[in-house]
């Protein structure tokens, strides 16, 4: 590649954004329902655009889509370079398609500079990530892999209460074989796994950076279905000394535990803590009723097991304490969550050089959400997972990206592919 | 009334709760709508009962029901016994009906012993005490003393969006008189008024007596559409020193306000502090969500004046610091509530001294809640409240009382009447 300029075509991304923004376009916001139009479209798409830069093509049993660029030997195991198509309900149009498109775009400097590499390269487009629409983490990617539970076959979709198994078939896509858990994706014949994703946070924005190397997926515990239960009361016949007010007692579950975190921020530990919903029953609270109960969920992320078992720990004292103490009950519900993935540091490392090469300000970070790199890490595929800047989060219509980031990103990506990653 | 016995009768006490319970049954519990049709026909069984008594009988212009015993000089004013009869929607049979119940056997008592007051006795049947029906504060009773605003005849009822004017209308009432602020009792024909009430709080029952004397009917301040506004973000992704988060910011005011109202009852201070209703919005919030907003309302009470201006300023206080540090913003919406009422000190001592020499255990104590007495008090009537021990408290289906309690309170108020109070 000595002397040829990797160049990302920036028209060639800014059209394929905007026609992904404008045919899954549902004000605010796009929906790209996973196994639904939306998403179906977005894949579409893609092969169209893969089909136009000669790449070959292919779908396995659970509709991932696969295109590939030849590599010098084309029976090393590929570099997959991958993302998701689908998005959540009135959500933006750059989480999961960004990771896509720089793929592609790579892929096409790549041709455009006349550099074979080393090895096929790979863009997946999986199905299925947000767990909006089927409540089963990296459906998608697991089901690539031959790991996907049978039984999550059965489970109905958020929307039309239709399984994934009747909404595969729908598609003409493979249900039983997916069930069967047969492999499209293994260690023989993948290198290793490449997501690029926008950080769906402020860190980078903050470090005014455009790319972050991320070091490990959060795992996490969740409590989706928790209540505190005390008892109800007139507001201003029951004196203090008997009241048994279950959302005072959760505030004081909520701040506590808030007061942990911020120990654990202090002493230098990773980790989220969020009650993202809270609520009183509409048919029963009332603003002259002590509350008897209020349900929450909470939601509690690190990169550390051990940070992890630390807040769990900290959760029940605390519970247990301010049970006796109020005389109340909390009523977690089933706990439910994810293992911390540490990155394979080697293939971050190679990303970190080639940066540095290249001219392209990176830091290391964790990330606090899943993506479907955790599935292939923990499936024991060396996984690389870089960040891209963004505002405004994600998950809402206000989701931005600036192109020129996304063009770092994608630079740095065709670089790595370029070298082979060395 | 030497050597007469004042006895009241079980069985007419009995009768007349278990037909109220049962015609107005509304499983679970009870419901009697304001201007509706379980009102109306409490109201007419309370008619039909007195004049099986031999009681004169009127109705007022807002349909607040009098019935009379006369006194020996009926140009005295006179006593007026009163209490409501609507319920809470799925509430209780004891909660207003206990005092009207108790006027009735206690001028049956009277009757029965040969005894003639000095004035007359009149029992009150108020209209529409409970305001989930109409949002205003004790509707009959402040029509029946002609201070009731008059915008309140425009305002609808919470479950027909028709107005007070017109469900008055339907019932033959005349709401213009209303409207005009007609007098129908004033300090010229009424000498004071007296209530019985359940308690709807466990403060007798714990202290193992069956009547309270209302020292003070606490006055409140409410918010009852208050917000505490962040930023939506996702919980794994956007790190502590960059979150907004409203549940957060409202759990610590909720603590916060806890520990202030714990100093005040340390210091010996009367107040409650209620938050009844919290709620994220379900369209909005979500487990991976930092909640942007959450709902709230809080009501705080007090029989003390400084009291209330205290929690109040302490709360802007709280509200201003978590506001600058948290980086949210509360807004606490329309500020409503009403003027703590002291009672007649000259009645309380009566009623304390007739209950001594007749064996009556009774303690004072303020009343949190809001009641009939307390228009009439501040509108100057020397006024009485009289608590009854009750089980569950109120405002729920599972109110109780005990029949022996509702006697000795009746018994209570029938030697009060006989002895004209000395």
């Amino acid at each position: 590649m000595s002397g040829t300029e990797i160049r990302i075509d920036r028209a060639f991304a800014e059209r394929l954004f905007d026609e992904l923004r404008t045919r899954t376009a549902d004000e605010p916001g796009v929906t790209r329902v996973a196994y639904g139009e939306g998403e179906q479209f977005a894949h579409d798409m893609v092969r169209r655009e893969a089909a136009a830069l000669g790449l070959s093509e292919a779908v396995d049993a659970a509709g991932n889509l696969y295109v590939t660029l030849p590599g010098a030997d084309s029976a090393l195991p590929a570099w997959v370079v991958g993302s998701h198509l689908d998005s959540v309900p009135h959500g933006g149009n750059y989480d999961g398609a960004a990771g896509v498109l720089a793929g592609l775009a790579a892929v096409k400097a790549l041709r455009s500079a006349g550099i074979t590499p080393a090895r096929p390269v790979t863009v997946m487009v999986t199905r299925a990530e947000e767990s909006c629409w089927f409540p089963v983490s990296y459906l998608g990617s697991r089901a690539a892999l031959g790991v996907l539970p049978p039984e999550s076959l059965d489970v109905p979709r958020s929307d039309t209460g239709r399984t994934l198994a009747d909404h595969m078939g729908a598609l003409g896509l493979q249900p039983d074989r997916v069930r069967r858990g047969e492999a499209w994706l293994t260690s023989a014949n993948v290198r290793g796994f490449i997501e690029l994703h926008i950080e769906q946070g402020p860190v980078l924005e903050g470090a005014d950076l455009p790319v972050g190397l991320v070091t490990a997926i959060a795992g996490s515990f969740r409590y989706r279905k928790a209540r505190c239960i005390g008892e109800w009361g007139h507001s201003g016949a029951v004196p203090r000394s008997h009241r048994r007010d279950a959302v005072v007692a959760l505030a004081e579950l909520v701040t506590t535990l808030d007061r942990v975190w911020q120990e654990m921020t202090d002493a230098g530990e990773q980790a989220t803590i969020t009650f993202g919903e809270v609520g009183t029953d509409p048919a029963l609270h009332g603003f002259s009723k002590i509350p008897g109960e209020v349900a929450f969920c909470l939601d509690v992320r690190s990169g550390s097991p051990a940070c992890l078992d630390f807040v769990h720990a900290r959760l029940l004292e605390i519970v247990g304490e301010i049970e006796s103490r109020r005389n109340v009950q909390f009523d977690l519900g089933q706990r439910t969550g994810s293992t911390p993935t540490a990155l394979d540091a080697q293939l971050r490392g190679s990303f970190a050089r080639i940066a540095g090469r290249n001219g392209i300000a990176a830091i290391e970070m964790p990330s606090g959400a899943g993506h479907d790199t955790a599935a292939f890490a923990l499936a024991g595929v060396p996984s690389a997972l870089i960040f891209l800047r963004n505002q405004n989060g994600s998950h809402n219509p206000d989701e931005s990206m600036r192109i020129e980031d996304f063009i770092t990103g994608a630079t740095l990506l065709a670089h790595f592919l370029a070298v082979d990653g060395q």
